[in-house]
């Protein structure tokens, strides 16, 4: 037993024949009542170190998992601090995943793309080509299997994930010459990673893998001749528009990627129910505020890197997004057909996308094109 | 001073003296950073009651009001309790605004336009015509001047407004006849409130002001020759495809609604700052939810629709559509000319969907053009 809950018992002797008479006393001017019971709360504290993939304070990435950390500590009253690490501040970027499984860190923040060595079924959790927008794989999520089948997925490690970020539609990257056919692709090297680097390759191109700090440099000595990032918001703050003049659209390898969180198993058991649910929505929180900053910064960026820097703006053509789109269920095949977890997820998502794919080009899709010329 | 804020003087007299020594060895196994300081959290509770504009329990929205409840209720620990009434429980639908604001409930739920009759720039917050997508409304709301002048709008009637819930994009309803042109829409008698029903007038139609419960019969009767509502999940409820075989994309009307909560600004000036923080998010919360939830039914009950009750799709015709956008324009000229408040908040919106716009149609239109044939 903690000192503090030895405090707390001390209370419940003190004060414990005055509840009776507290209760119907409490909220001031608003009625209470009959028969409600007090508010249990533990006042213990939990003091936690964040783990993160990103440079420390990165522009919507970094700053979601600060606010992730900001808003536990908030919305627990302080009963839960939560010290955030950049990446290589306490570990390197890619192994956030190994502190959190073994407690170095009690909670992380990352992408779960990233994971995919360890686990074939992470790139599900994250971003496929031609996969979910934002606003589905919310649904799969939260209102089908989504959750559920990442929580199974990670639970050998000691992990339990949750949604906590989404970039929104990413672009299909830097490119120094224009692509006009399947040609142009063939040995085209450019830094995409995971399934989307595979498809690349597929089609003729080499897929290089790089970290984010390293591609202006690798773009302007030619060492690479393309390169995916974010969007317009990141991808102008690193300044790609200097060395590369075409920014191609649409992001066909990651249409809206989900951010994770992934909390120590131990750690999120010691908590009380309401401070696990408080790490739990607060994840929720920053899920919405993150897309909801892409797209506010992205639309000022887009501006800035078209008006002021002469970018460029060009869509893949149609024969090339198709060939993508057949190399893509070619990898997935890969990929299920040798892991039975990821075959698990991909029949769940691919079920679920083919059904939402159908409401949303009704809704969404119908409706964008009515306001395009408004 | 309530007898509950006693009894924490109490406890610090008692145990002020060893919270010292507490400090360093609460949370267990997690290193307890030196000079933190221990949560100080109130423990005085809250009896809220929250008014809500749908009938108790309706899917989505009823149950959106229910699931705020009971977040507020579970992150605070118990500290405030929501007691939610349906419409006409305690206050008529339609007077939830006014039940809130002179405080007989302290929160309510519902959608701004709503109160368009009280505050002439209210539509603005839930769904315009040609207006926001679900993501783009919140970016306006979170990260640009939306929320801001949310509260200025509705400052004068002591509330304090929070986004809390997304039906996603509407559909554009249901008719006996085909629209083939314009002339299909002059003498048609619709169910359309709001600048929708507006733009209906102006372009001939006769818009009809009607209950949700009365629909299906005044379809049924003849007395309506159409009626919007929500989506394939509210709608499939509701059972229109027995009474109108066409079911209309997009909701131009209503393209991605917003709703709201409002909290009674005495009420929410009394609690402590970390449970105005609750509340505050607990509306985020909803806000993910209530999309996500609306984006998996809606896909489910398209399916049904269509293959069980063999409802037939149809999208407007490209000159109805550009006729109801320009007169959309001079629905809200009109409007704004008379409000200044409307009229600043349109210059917010006009500015930022103006932007966003491009941002969605080279990122999620392409995306979704791209990914259509998949």
């Amino acid at each position: 037993m903690s000192d503090r809950m030895k405090r707390r018992e001390l209370l419940g002797a003190v004060a414990g024949a005055a509840a009776a008479t507290t209760l119907s006393a409490c909220g001031k001017n608003d009625e209470a009542p009959k028969g409600v019971q007090p508010p249990v709360q533990s006042s213990e504290t939990f003091h936690w170190k964040m783990v993160t993939t990103w440079p420390k304070n990165f522009p919507g990435l970094g700053t979601g998992a600060n606010r992730l950390a900001e808003l536990i500590e908030q919305l627990s009253g302080g009963r839960i601090t939560v010290k955030v690490f950049g990446a290589g501040e306490l570990v390197g970027a890619f192994e956030a995943f190994d502190a959190v499984s073994r407690g170095t860190a009690q909670i992380g923040h990352g992408g779960a793309y990233y994971w995919k060595g360890k686990i074939p079924a992470a790139p599900f959790f994250s971003a496929i080509p031609f996969g979910f927008t934002p606003d589905e794989i919310n649904a799969w999520f939260y209102k089908a299997d989504g959750v559920k089948l990442w929580h199974e997925a990670y639970k050998p490690f000691g992990l339990i994930p949750f949604p906590a970020g989404n970039t929104g539609p990413q672009m299909g990257g830097w490119f120094n010459k224009e692509i006009n056919s399947l040609e142009d692709i063939k040995g085209l090297k450019m830094r995409i990673p995971g399934f989307g680097g595979e498809v690349l390759k597929r089609a003729g191109g080499i897929p290089v893998t790089l970290p984010g700090g390293e591609l202006f440099q690798a773009m302007q000595s030619g060492a690479i001749d393309a390169t995916e990032w974010v969007g317009p918001y990141n991808d102008l703050a690193f300044g790609f528009y200097k060395v590369a003049k075409y920014y191609y659209t649409p992001g066909w390898h990651e249409p809206g990627s989900a951010m994770e969180a992934i909390v120590n198993a131990d750690a999120f058991a010691r908590l009380p129910k309401d401070l696990q649910l408080i790490v739990e929505n607060a994840c929720k929180i920053v899920n919405l505020e993150m897309l909801a900053e892409y797209t506010a910064r992205n639309q000022q960026a887009l501006q800035t890197l078209v008006e002021k820097h002469g970018v460029q703006l060009r869509r893949f053509p149609d024969d090339v997004l198709k060939k993508f789109r057949e190399l893509t269920l070619e990898v997935i095949a890969d990929v299920t057909s040798s892991d039975p977890m990821a075959a698990k997820v991909w029949a769940s998502q691919k079920a679920f996308l083919a059904r939402v794919r159908k409401w949303t080009n009704l809704s969404e899709l119908s409706f964008l094109k009515a306001r395009d010329e408004m």
